[in-house]
């Protein structure tokens, strides 16, 4: 795997030394990988804003590509590292359910999930608090050195998983919430397209606040104005042309959106 | 095109998936190209700062390189997408002015650009939000493979442009302007260099406050002190030695900046 | 050296096209090299901090690597442009102390250091305001290419040097300092795990504030609670689980703090 690539998320910040440590440790070990940064902004230790950005990205990238993570609160605790195969693909993170959106993303797919556990491919002496050093970007390089994985531990049955919050009805309100926030303030949520398919009339309610505008573009609106439109995951988002929506109504991940059906 | 080099200028931030996932798109399409990050903090949707950045860098990198710049207020609306041959050097962006410095700065060099319209490029399907990933990476890496421009459209005439704002002398007085504020708050101005050649007194004023120190590099005068100096692409800048000129002051770009003549 | 590696470390920020230009000036000299961000955000002109930051990473590099650092308030001033040789490992960088933990980290290792003079290998015309553009950028290429260090200039005996500050032991009381402050608001000391080896108990002050519980990992203390661990250079760091220990008692580098041991 000459052109292996090797993607990077973290919530290290752009600031210190800590990704470029790891990238030295990953360039001593298959100096050919393609190190490819993703953010090192996740916000510090939101394991949720992880998930989420992993479940964006990782589709885009060819098969083998190793997605490495590490967004690590429990870092040097018992939470386990594990690498897990879907598809083609490969993704080492620690055990905390960051993979969750991936998984449920790929149902029916083949999926592997080893424990990292063989200290052969660690590096040493191993620390209680960067293990992004010495564990996971060590195991990154080796799956791109075509090591098995299998290789490095036995074989678990699941990953810690969260579910995908699903959005349901009732009273003919689609309940959804919030399940992303960007740096441009744009509230993504968990409602897909295929829910509001053939609705015409609706609007979205957050904190108390009507949005009844929908864009099929983000200029389509006036500046400051607000609306929804469906993003380029296909999920509804509520946003404000030129102007930070989560921002301006104090917005944060989890919170409740609903969809109200208008009467004809 | 082993080598093809590809640089990306975004204003999308560090701290979401919408580069990485133009990287995974690219990648797929090219694995051999080098994308070289440029910056993804250009403020958002700041057509005019993305025009001066590009305009600053992209003279210093090899022939052949693919300039891909997605600062993009307009997505899905009517506005183009073009690729813009400049001599040797290919540009992919947004025809929202974006390219207007350098086109200014290459006259006289051979010029094409090109409508990108043929859908077999890009990435389907195509969303109406994020351009950056169905058309913009997806065209910079099939040029980096070497696919003629001539392949994704009719030609055009010219992209949308404006104009490199000029200075001019009234009264004794040169009227310029700001073009540009970098993170340390020094403010770059539209005073090119050879407009003050055998000048020897002279001072700038900006928002009725007037700075006649003149310095030829940034430690010459002492922490906090206001100088001018003329900066690395040529261009009179205002500064303060350790402290940002920008915020002192509260400068935009745009605002006037007036070089007032000494008589001996 | 077709892999050669250049790892890059500025207080440029990430908003301007500075380090772009950088990059697009090696890509031309030495297309091969593989460029490897560090950080761009070094707090401006902080040299302590990029000191301790690279003392931080060159290790983990493979040898040849060639690592450039510019956070240089001293561009255009009488100080020094250097290349230095540590073992097998290259520095380019302004002769203001950067180089000073590494240095002494290397103690009995063999040691070159050559002024940077000869301008065929500049970039011209040489401004006095962007030396990473037109004089370190274009030196990291040219050795990444093999050309020998004692091309570009004269050798020279030392650089300049600014001690790592000794922890040092008086009235049974260790009395160190704040050398780095990363951007989760832990605070590093000087002090080495080794001084405090085969004690049990003991406390650190800082500013007045006392921290007497001592963590294994991050998360072994709730939410919010204060404590003393070693961190990923087995240095003594003070840290709040899911907080910032600087922001909370306004730490900066150079601050003291005292280490008082308890008896039994």
């Amino acid at each position: 795997m000459n052109d292996a690539i090797i993607t990077v998320l973290t919530d290290f910040g752009y600031m210190d030394p800590y990704v470029g440590i790891m990238k030295g440790v990953m360039a001593k070990i298959n100096p050919k990988a393609k190190i490819i940064d993703i953010s090192h902004d996740v916000p510090s230790f939101s394991i949720k804003h992880a998930a989420f950005s992993l479940f964006s990205y990782y589709r885009y990238f060819p098969d083998h590509t190793v997605h490495l993570v590490v967004v690590d609160p429990g870092v040097g605790s018992k939470r386990k590292a594990i690498v897990t195969k879907i598809d083609k693909r490969y993704f080492v993170l620690p055990d905390n359910g960051v993979i969750s959106y991936v998984w449920e993303n790929e149902k029916g797919k083949d999926k592997k999930v080893f424990n990292i556990e063989n200290e052969k491919y660690f590096l040493h002496p191993v620390s209680n608090t960067f293990h992004g050093r010495d564990i996971f970007a060590p195991i990154a390089a080796h799956i791109s050195r075509n090591i098995g994985i299998e290789e490095f531990g036995k074989e678990l049955e699941d990953p810690v998983l969260f579910p995908f919050p699903k959005p349901y009805i009732k009273d003919n309100i689609l309940h959804g919430e919030v399940i992303y926030i960007d740096k441009f303030g744009t509230v993504v949520t968990n409602i897909k397209r295929d829910l509001l398919d053939g609705k015409e009339l609706f609007c979205a309610e957050i904190k108390t606040h009507r949005i009844c505008n929908f864009a099929n573009y983000y200029g389509e609106y006036k500046e400051r104005e607000e609306f929804m439109i469906f993003g380029s995951s296909n999920f509804l988002e509520l946003s404000i042309n030129r102007g930070s929506f989560s921002k301006k109504l104090k917005v944060n991940i989890g919170d409740e959106v609903k969809v109200i059906f208008q009467i004809l």
